[in-house]
């Protein structure tokens, strides 16, 4: 094992009716926050009065501001802060899925800062120095933010989607009400089972120290748990075991613990993933299983010891006895839950393909993968089947 | 799953070289500490030297206090609280194992109390309001303390050794260098990984949901982990390899992670073991490896649901494939390791017997377990073997 530093300092609340506390947390920290939400589900399903109801009977004022979208765009951002700066806001209580919650954290860190949020994404170094405390409602499980530092944006002038992490940005409380995912369609429930599992594979695949039983049994039992209950949050939206074991898993998933340990690692799925959406508003999960299509054949074909890995996950995950079985099944996976395994499913040509290689190509540096050229990148995807 | 709240804020530094890092942890947050230790192992292996140098070099003034016994006494307690208060130190710094931050913890919250710090333990329902910061440099893996709020002391006079969970114990930080390990002892080694294994076993055992998954899968993987590594440390007492995967095994053992969503669960074989430790000194892994042998049989008995939970882990951990199969292995490892599985191991006869099923029957209600009488106690105290 490697040296590392864990430090997670998110508290948890977890279970059916812990939306109405968000008041009894928030205000005995702070008297006025930017209540930030996405494109109104919050209020067809209940979540948005239980929560301003909340707040406001524990009296914190509330100023709202919504319509974040999916893959949170640098503009609504940079209006946030505005607005957040205007309104002197203390705190941000983020009510929504990944991207509400990410953008929360982007104008959380810009409120603060005297450079334009814009600077701690381009790569240019600036590190987040301080931000507003965090607060999060998650009504989509996904992207494990609500238990993590991290935040990802989207430049739509740059065309640029970007990731960055920081201790400052971890929220102060999250609440987990696994309800709340009730309404969540299936679509969008097996993109998040997708992007639980490989923040999982990212750093189980990539560490540089070869014996990490620990972490490796953690991701596998993680996995194994997602790729069993999937279908059945499809198949019965209102299955609380289900969905309430999906929303712990997929905070397990990307709250530091998987890769502590493990020695440097990098995400490449996330890189080629990040170039569909942006390019094509492909959905994050859905631009995933895509990646992992192309990459995991691509990671096989190397070495033998890419090898023995991909054949230890492929017999704790799916029971499968060959790599190419392993690979078989994990797409056979992707396509039971409906979630893509082809450029050609999202509509992509051989002009595309080549649009996303670039700007992986251009993408690869900012994420410590300078080998993920044009090139490079262009044999991966065309693996993806 | 079911609800919880899970909030750790634990800082966690790991790794080689990390223990004369323990100076500038400590020195932006206090200058004045308790420096607590034990028998003065510390002084053999070097850790005293870098720890004081680190600290003293950072500019922290040490009051030292040393003798902490294994299973800490509340005599020794007591008077390190009135040390602590006649210094006016602001933190406690443990250097040790388990019973080094234990009684850490307990003079922290017996310095800003108003009454005697056994008041926390003997169940009269006085809660911890407050504590000084504890920060930990673990010389010995076993407890799990260095990374919970949990404490446990024994009081000479009344014969108990109890324990008591605090948020306000949380260490504020933990440095975790495994090459502190390499002077454990063969037992000592073999002691600590049988506490970790029991921690996991506990919550796994008495959970009150049936289905758990995640949390079933994260305690397999631990403690497969831990029977593949535990010989090797004995046997190459510097593999770094395997005492920094013990290391990092132990504190996510007993972190509060297992248990979180499993509903209401108990203690029994630390209930088990705490009465054989305090009436025979027994280390405290050594009385749990004889508590399970006993312990398992009695609970697979019960009913098929219990069968089925025990089969499940002897096929994760053990490849068994029937329950007989699965205690005998677990026994067998146990024996392979030089822990005790026999009462008879300890010295214990009919009549110690006796003693310690009473002892378990007076405790029992304070540890949520009533049903544990002395004569149901000794039933299951006949099957360890």
């Amino acid at each position: 094992m490697q040296n590392f530093v864990y430090h997670n300092s998110t508290k948890i609340v977890f279970g059916t009716g812990t939306i109405e506390k968000i008041g009894e947390i928030v205000a005995p920290v702070v008297k006025k926050v930017l209540y930030l939400y996405g494109k109104g589900s919050i209020r067809k399903n209940g979540i948005y009065d239980k929560t301003t109801t909340s707040l406001r009977n524990a009296g914190v004022q509330l100023v709202e501001y919504g319509d974040v979208k999916a893959n949170p765009l640098l503009s609504h951002t940079r209006f946030g802060i505005d607005v957040a700066k205007k309104e002197k806001v203390e705190a941000i209580v983020a009510v929504g899925g990944g991207s509400v919650i990410d953008e929360g954290k982007a104008i959380a860190a810009g409120v603060v800062a005297d450079n334009d949020v814009w600077k701690f994404y381009d790569g240019s170094g600036t590190e987040i120095q301080a931000a507003l405390p965090v607060f999060a409602v998650l009504t989509m499980s996904a992207t494990g933010t609500e238990m993590n530092g991290g935040t990802v944006i989207t430049n739509e002038e740059t065309k640029q989607k970007i990731g960055v992490i920081s201790p400052q940005l971890q929220p102060v409380a999250s609440i987990l009400d696994p309800t709340a995912l009730f309404s969540v369609p299936p679509d969008q429930t097996a993109y998040g089972a997708v992007d639980a599992i490989t923040h999982l594979l990212e750093s189980y695949f990539t560490k540089s120290d070869p014996y990490t039983p620990l972490q490796d049994r953690y991701a596998e039992g993680i996995i194994k748990t997602i790729t069993e209950i999937t279908q059945t949050m499809q198949n019965k939206p209102n299955d609380l075991t289900a969905r309430s074991t999906f929303m712990w898993a997929a905070t397990l998933a990307w709250n530091g613990m998987a890769p502590s340990g493990v020695g440097s690692w990098g995400a490449p799925n996330h890189l080629i993933g990040h170039s569909m959406s942006v390019l094509y508003d492909t959905p994050h999960g859905a631009s995933l299983s895509i990646a992992l299509s192309g990459w995991l054949p691509w990671y096989a074909e190397q070495n033998e010891t890419n090898k023995k890995q991909l054949l230890q996950f492929g017999k704790a995950v799916f029971d499968a006895s060959t790599v190419t079985e392993t690979i078989e099944r994990f797409r056979g996976w992707f396509r039971s839950i409906k979630s893509p395994t082809k450029l050609s499913d999202i509509g992509v040509d051989e002009i595309g393909l080549a649009k996303i290689a670039a700007n992986i190509g251009e993408n690869s540096p900012l994420w410590g993968l300078p080998e993920y050229t044009a090139t490079f990148s262009e044999s991966i995807l065309r693996r993806c089947e």
